[in-house]
């Protein structure tokens, strides 16, 4: 098995793993995520020299076969991180720093657009779709043909279409409705206080949300709808502009399974006066898609324009 | 100069002339469009023929280039008019019904994206564009890289997007507020009645709404405000999900310039929140883009996919 390196560096954490090009996931191993770009790539360095020891145990080859994908505001045709809000960085030429450091080439791409492009290459949704990771925020990558739309770094920031706030009637980011935190925010804020007292909010998240919602609690039930009508409303735009490509679904709010996906399509289908109805399915590759993606890109398997 | 035959099938004229690949248009013809898939095909081989009898004169060679595009929901990847409700076919193998009638091969396209295609190869706003036709209906044309997006046809029905009818509270299309017929409806439909007296509705149009706007006339300047409000809601969403892509505006509407364009620009900046703002500009070709984008098809130079 010819494997590659892989390592997605997250806002809190960094994982990486050795990836076959068929997306097979080898050892993993990890660090937190350290503050600034020269901690970031002494981390880059430690994660490959701990892969590449144990690869030569293993007579395994890996080619100098490397690729690092990070958060926020990317250009990976150009090699920069634009913007990192969590991260701290703003306009750093990322993969030459990196390539300059470790004395070697490697790939760089976007974290959720590693994660779609492994979807599209391994998912079996086809090689064109619209991917939408719900987790923390709301991010979508539009992959045609293989290849994940890039426009500069700033495709991609569904979250931050503004729509109507339903309880203030404000602008609002979409995010702010439809992600995992929104919807777990949300449900605290209107519940009653005898249903989420002694909740430890460490521990409760959307998929508590979900779970409360299919025991019949309402307050729960009607953050979910609210949310659903949001994202609904956003993809029937996006289905009448794009046509009827397959919507994936990934990140954390996925894990809802048909609780998400089959009002979601109901949702929609309302919406599609003349359309045919997209197939929407949750993503495949689940938590690993980000780091199989790197991977990927690694292999040189990615060409993102 | 090496010219081809380009003709656009319209819901009421068909409008054919001979291009250059530099966009050049030499002799135009025209005829009305008549009913029906066979009379079509006839009306094509006198189109061509017309054509073919000019450029003998001219010792012209036009090597057997030709294209035609037509409007509604159009396969092109297949070469099917898959719908069209004004012209009332179905699932019709367009191409090669005209292969087989006229014995020859010839190029086939979509009358809005063969526009945007012209627009993106010789407008100058670069190869990736989203191009927004507004005129009658609206319709969009995601151009990547010089190629149209198709999805089976479907692609580009922005103007079916369904969105909130200020007057009513009920769900319409986006193009029954944003079009230019639908602004001018609007129009006649709210201003006073000693406004409207002895107006002749075939002559008056968005252009006359827009210069009654710039006249002082509150209620029409009240409709376009409306109709430019929820555009810019539509293409703010577009581009927080494909990134700052220039946005070109064409159709009959375009033709109100900078009275569009600079309240447009300012009302998506207002939605912006993070991305940079995308170039806003009217289609440089005007009313021939479509048949220009035929001429190109027939000198084979569109790959819509």
């Amino acid at each position: 098995m010819s494997y590659a390196i892989g390592i997605d560096v997250g806002g809190t954490s960094i994982k990486s793993a050795l990836i076959a090009p068929d997306g097979t996931v080898g050892l993993t191993h990890g660090a937190p995520t350290p503050r600034g770009v020269d901690a970031l790539m002494t981390e880059l360095a430690t994660q490959i020299a701990w892969f590449e020891a144990r690869a030569a145990e293993q007579d395994l080859d890996l080619n100098g076969r490397v690729a690092f994908v990070v958060p926020g505001i990317v250009d990976e045709t150009k090699g920069v991180g634009v913007l990192s809000a969590n991260l701290g960085w703003r306009d750093v030429p990322m993969q030459a720093k990196a390539v300059e450091y470790l004395g070697r080439p490697l790939a760089f791409g976007h974290d959720v657009r590693a994660g779609a492009l492994a979807e599209s290459r391994l998912g079996g949704h086809g090689d064109s779709l619209i991917y939408v990771a719900i987790g923390t925020g709301v991010a979508s990558v539009l992959v045609l043909d293989g290849t994940p739309l890039v426009s500069g770094g700033w495709a991609g920031e569904i979250g931050q279409t503004l729509v109507t706030c339903p309880d203030t009637g404000d602008q609002i980011a979409l995010e702010q409705i439809t992600s995992a935190a929104a919807i777990t925010r949300r449900y605290l804020a209107t519940a009653p206080s005898d249903a989420v007292t002694g909740i430890d909010p460490a521990t409760f998240g959307s998929r508590e949300v979900f779970e409360r919602a299919a025991q019949g609690d309402q307050v729960a039930a009607d953050v979910i709808d609210t949310a659903l009508d949001y994202l609904a409303q956003c993809f029937a735009q996006l289905v009448c502009v794009l046509g009827p490509l397959p919507i994936v679904i990934g990140g954390g709010l996925s894990g809802a399974g048909e609780a998400l996906l089959v009002p979601l399509w109901e949702k929609i289908a309302a919406l599609l006066a003349l359309s045919p109805m997209p197939v929407i399915s949750a993503a495949r590759l689940g938590s690993n898609a980000q780091v199989i993606g790197a991977g990927l890109l690694a292999h040189g398997l990615g060409d993102g324009k």
